[in-house]
């Protein structure tokens, strides 16, 4: 009998949100021993009791793992997991692909990837879409950039999260790509937000118009996603505001380091911006349909 | 042998633009007789050739018609062929349905259907989205408002020019559905023309970028169809600048009307003048693109 080599691979995982919880129990469920860690230790109790293995720290993790994914908040934090003394390029071993599925800036991506080849290891990065559903029903897209060999070498682990895994090219074009994403979410979520306010003031039947806007010129996965959601006023989170207010930033300063104005991007994060002041970080993204009706709003 | 019910009906069609020519096309192959108007009598040619019967006035057609369509530039065009002596109002039979499907005001709307019911005949506004190709395929979506009765008379009618064919309630709410839609449309071409903009910039393979971004939360029609299009720099008309700024001042007035601030429309509107003030009218919506390109641009 042939032996399995996907259970010779050990997965380090690191980042147990909402999305990393789903993402990390495809890949135990794949049949790769799972080696986890992240801030909060309750958030890999299911896993564990699945399976997964706990490490306190990203080193210790990085230290035991042939392919290592990282998917934390913000661009600090994965600054901090990957090149603090002790992290995980000191402690990874070499060979190792690490990717970094955070989304995270595109220069700090080339700066790992760059640290990572000195150590003999190759980083990815390669950040996706799709929010929690795609998460928990294994279909994200995920677009990755750095080196294509290694790239190949954890496709087989990409695709049992990913329903589209595409490899864009160098380090650095996965994020840019997710950028390129977050870009058009933002105004497209503009549009949304307008959209359904202007409809519902007017007096139209707001399923009814989302019914017919939904099939036409005007349909996006967001407005007949989220369009749903801010008929009932359900602003639950699928992605976080604070999370969206945070890629809008890196977008607008990677545009800003090629000179290009995006006025729509910039108009998005005031508006984000003003969610984030009334408290509202923690709802979703369909939660920007409070500015234009003002509910429950202080300004 | 039954009589052929549609044949007894004579439909009239005013305007025949890019849109119009198709509709026409399509109800005249569904057995119609069709009686025909339009500002250029060149672009009746075709159809006249099919059989259709040339007038020389939207009243003339008013006149002879059951069942009568008018799609023609702006507001103040339906304003004048509907409300102005020897017009359609003054020539239309009693029992005639009257047919709007200009993208016009909603005022103007509930103007004509009161003014129609004065005279014993019944005004629908029933504006289309789709654009050509829609129309070339009939399967435009069709948002409808006026008298459910009369709605329910000409839908054999409608059905042949658009695939989903809606009544949103009373006179006017035909108009504000296309106005939620322009809406909508507005920021999405933004956001389209932003995330393409960034990609090609930062060096990314935008068509590569297009296929990713084109499965995920970032998708829609605009960015599917037309984003194709603005890698290419092909800017021919689908849908033409001047027509789409058109609609984006009828939305906002509308919005104004009703006191609510629409700051992703009002962006929208910027740009389109500036599109129109460099010359670009006669191109398709995609020409945003040359903004944040600077294609052949002056200012």
């Amino acid at each position: 009998m042939a032996p399995n080599l996907a259970i010779q691979k050990r997965v380090g995982f690191i980042g147990l949100g909402i999305m990393g919880q789903h993402m990390a129990g495809h890949i135990l469920a794949g049949g790769y021993e799972l080696h986890v860690n992240s801030r909060t230790r309750a958030k890999a109790d299911a896993l564990v009791e699945r399976g997964a293995i706990w490490y306190e720290s990203p080193g210790e993790v990085a230290a035991t793992s042939d392919i290592l994914i990282t998917i934390v908040g913000y661009p600090v934090d994965v600054e901090s997991i990957y090149l603090e003394p002790g992290g995980i390029l000191d402690r990874a071993r070499p060979g190792a692909v690490l990717i970094d599925m955070t989304t995270s800036s595109p220069s700090l991506a080339e700066r790992i990837a760059k640290a990572a080849s000195l150590r003999g290891m190759m980083a990815l990065d390669a950040p996706v879409s799709g929010g929690d559903i795609g998460a928990r029903e294994a279909k994200l897209a995920i677009m990755a950039g750095g080196d294509e060999t290694a790239f190949s070498q954890v496709l087989p682990v990409l695709r049992l999260i990913g329903s589209n895994v595409v490899h864009m090219g160098q380090a650095g074009t996965g994020q840019h790509t997710k950028m390129a994403n977050q870009i058009a979410i933002a105004s497209t979520m503009i549009a949304v937000s307008e959209s359904i306010s202007y409809a519902t003031r007017v007096g139209l039947n707001p399923d009814l118009t989302l019914d017919v806007l939904g099939t036409g010129a005007a349909s996006s996965f967001l407005l007949n996603g989220l369009g749903r959601k801010m008929v009932r006023q359900d602003f639950a989170p699928g992605f976080f505001v604070h999370h969206f207010a945070k890629d809008i930033g890196i977008a607008l300063n990677e545009a800003k380091r090629i000179n290009l104005d995006l006025p729509g991007l910039a108009l998005a994060q005031k508006m984000y911006e003003r969610l984030l002041a009334n408290g509202f970080g923690e709802e979703g993204t369909q939660a920007l349909y409070r500015i234009y009706n003002r509910l429950h709003w202080s300004e």
